[in-house]
């Protein structure tokens, strides 16, 4: 028999969080405070998180202990199964050996919702009743709401107007768990009514919904904002999936040599590959490769300067110091939603600009042929953000297959394309095509980025 | 910790499909050949079927091995999680303990791919280049096309049209799975034509889409047909799902007293409880219970006669003695479209008719109603069909609350409920009704049935 799955058994779920940040060859570059461009203290953030999350922002413990009251809600769905993708190796006639941790098995299907738990949990413990948030694609979205319904918190989901209108299954979907979901700009915030002035046919984008969720928060005491990607907490809440990859690669018997896994916010891929850079820090396996992939179209890391920008349109987050098109950049409408973000993890970006990972754009249409080609094989229908991952793994099979070295690649899978059939209908169809990189538009927009120290 | 989930290894995969049909305590029923009354024999199935199949529709062997290449292609998501609902036990203050098998996380999204698998691949082994079939609510055409996808053979599925036009992501899937498909009525067959003729606006129904995937195989010789239900070698491959559950609940170390699961055409819950009716039919466990739930709008098991009917509108198939509402009566347009059958599978029929499983219906609003409850306590989000079972469990688990007993129930969870969301929102928007059984429509059609012996 050859095994396909490996699964975890719920005992040896990982009960800690892997933080990186003591770990890191250079010190992190400090968040700085919009306002007077002071580095951040908890306190600023205090109107929007809960102090348990504030804290593991700039943790430097090692380990921290995932609660038990969140372990319970996490074996709901947890340990998600490692893949080994035979029907796909075969398909490509490669000596290499091709893996998938696949998160879509998750009530939200995808893995947002391993960090939607404990910020709904510190939220509760906290006393919080109403949490505000923003969602492009509807994944985060979708996972909140699942989240607060676990813990009884009211949720409100800004979501990115041209999704909300195009996805109407993701926005029903929040509501069957009981959350509110409202088109942005919407009327409920001045962020989005000014823009609505400005242009009533405005689609929205991920950076305006970001604004009007901040701003709900720090408007109304009984509520607090949550961020689906990005910042340190949330990474740091995703290292199970790596942890959980370790025991399984082992019980397969191999060492990945290559990690790949696309990159929006960078939160699904960080959550794979951090607990696996251990090694590769340590020098225990220097030769790892970690690559993240993102869309020709939305070229952060590959194409954006390394500087201080802000988290939304408005500029109502922290400056933080990442890969950017600028924060008023409005990116091409590319299928995969959740790849469409101005900025990058301050984690991510600094780990890049070490050059302890590396990044690759890869155009629209050769991620819809690789998904096509998986769901063909491996029978998964792929997330479209998950199918740049799927891209480049077979990319480096083929190229296995020309040098005939036997490598190891490990993929992270995020999430389902069940709410993303249209693009898939499109592709099909013929009528999809690469998106253009306005870089006039992000010089434009990079003229903007605030002026810091 | 609380154990939520029970893996099964990939080693202990069953290995062998439980035949029922010699542990009967009277023999079942034989099918007639349509045109002459006779029993049918395999030669009057081959146009239809490939020669293993139709020996394991008649065999009288209680094992039957899963070839070796199904098992591998079975491996690709099987052996699937047994769940224990912890969250809705607690949300109903039950002493009752809830289990479910849990059937969603297959790549088609349901237990249909259970035996799509091998149905493709005997045909593949019979040289078939090409396999015709008719879907609902597109649950088993997705699966046949990921199947047929999986050996490279040719897929025309003919879905009722009204699903068509209403879930037009399963008709994507299935073309993102390389098959081809097509409204039913269709302009591609007789029946279809015929239908049209009389009335353009027809909506299609599943007896009649059997009629036009029939004819297509039966008018060309690379062409078989395939069945998604009913006969006795679907429920068959399906008992792989009650297999995997004895062993899974002998890890929770528990006994089940009550089985409960949907009805359409039997096949998702047959294959959960066939296995444990060894039991009961061998008077080791004789008290476990069988509950068969269908909607009150399509009672075929508690309102209609045990007759010989066909299996389909044109009246082509076999006549199957089985519980039916009339091969022509159309079922009113309840939100689960896979419990929209006339008819039930002879195997459960003679089953419920012996007394050996009990059967309940339930009308629609209840059944959603269960389905919100379940997805805000245990997350998942289940496929109309399936809320049927749910609602049935909530009620037994209920009847512990008030008697103070702990029974332990076990759901068959057939499938997730992301192609359905327009039905969700549906009824959070308070535009869903129960719809009443046109009780003179059966009548009417019943008196259609044809006349036998």
């Amino acid at each position: 028999m050859k095994r396909t799955m490996f699964f975890l058994d719920q005992k040896d779920m990982p009960t800690k969080w892997y933080n990186i940040l003591p770990d890191l060859p250079v010190a992190l570059p400090e968040d700085l405070h919009p306002a007077t461009g002071k580095p951040v203290t908890p306190d600023d953030l205090a109107p929007l998180f809960p102090m348990e999350l504030i804290m593991q922002e700039f943790s430097p413990e090692r380990y921290i202990e995932i609660p038990e009251e969140v372990q319970d809600i996490l074996l709901t769905w947890r340990p998600t199964v490692l893949h080994r993708a035979y029907k796909l190796e075969k398909a490509l006639d490669t000596p290499a050996k091709i893996f998938y941790k696949y998160e879509g098995t998750s009530p939200a299907g995808s893995h947002k919702l391993n960090t939607a738990v404990p910020q709904a949990y510190y939220n509760k413990k906290e006393g919080v009743k109403r949490i505000s948030t923003e969602t492009g694609a509807g994944q985060w979205g979708s996972a909140l709401s699942i989240a607060c319904s676990f813990f009884d918190i009211e949720c409100k989901v800004y979501m990115v107007k041209v999704s909300f209108n195009g996805k109407p299954y993701r926005r029903i979907m929040m509501e069957t768990y009981g959350a509110t979901c409202v088109a942005s700009p919407s009327m409920d915030t001045k962020a989005g009514r000014e823009m609505l002035a400005k242009d009533p046919n405005c689609n929205g984008s991920l950076g305006l919904a970001i604004s009007e969720a901040v701003e709900d928060a720090v408007s109304r005491d009984d509520t607090h904002y949550a961020l689906g990607s990005v910042l340190n907490h949330v990474l740091l809440h995703q290292t199970i999936i790596g942890e959980e990859t370790i025991q399984q690669m082992e019980m397969a018997g191999e060492y990945p040599d290559i990690l790949v896994g696309c990159v929006g916010g960078g939160s699904n891929f960080a959550g794979l590959f951090i607990p696996w850079l251990r090694d590769k820090i340590s020098g225990k396996k220097p030769n790892t490769r970690v690559i993240c992939v993102e869309p020709t179209a939305t070229p952060t890391l590959t194409k954006g300067p390394y500087a201080y920008d802000y988290g939304d349109v408005a500029g109502l987050t922290p400056l933080l110091k990442m890969y950017t098109l600028g924060h008023d950049f409005m990116p091409p409408p590319v299928h995969a939603g959740g790849l469409r973000y101005h900025g990058m993890a301050p984690i991510v970006s600094h780990l890049y600009n070490l050059g302890i990972i590396e990044a690759q754009a890869v155009p629209q249409l050769s991620t819809f042929e690789a998904g096509v080609l998986f769901a063909r094989t491996e029978g998964i229908l792929s997330a479209p953000e998950s199918t740049h991952a799927i891209k480049v793994a077979i990319d480096e099979a083929v190229k296995c297959r020309e040098s005939g070295e036997s490598k190891n690649i490990l993929i992270c899978l995020s999430g389902h394309g069940h709410f993303d059939l249209s693009s898939y209908d499109a592709y099909l169809q013929g009528k999809l095509s690469d998106l253009e990189f306005p870089e006039d538009k992000m010089k434009e927009a990079l003229d903007k980025l605030p002026k810091v120290g």
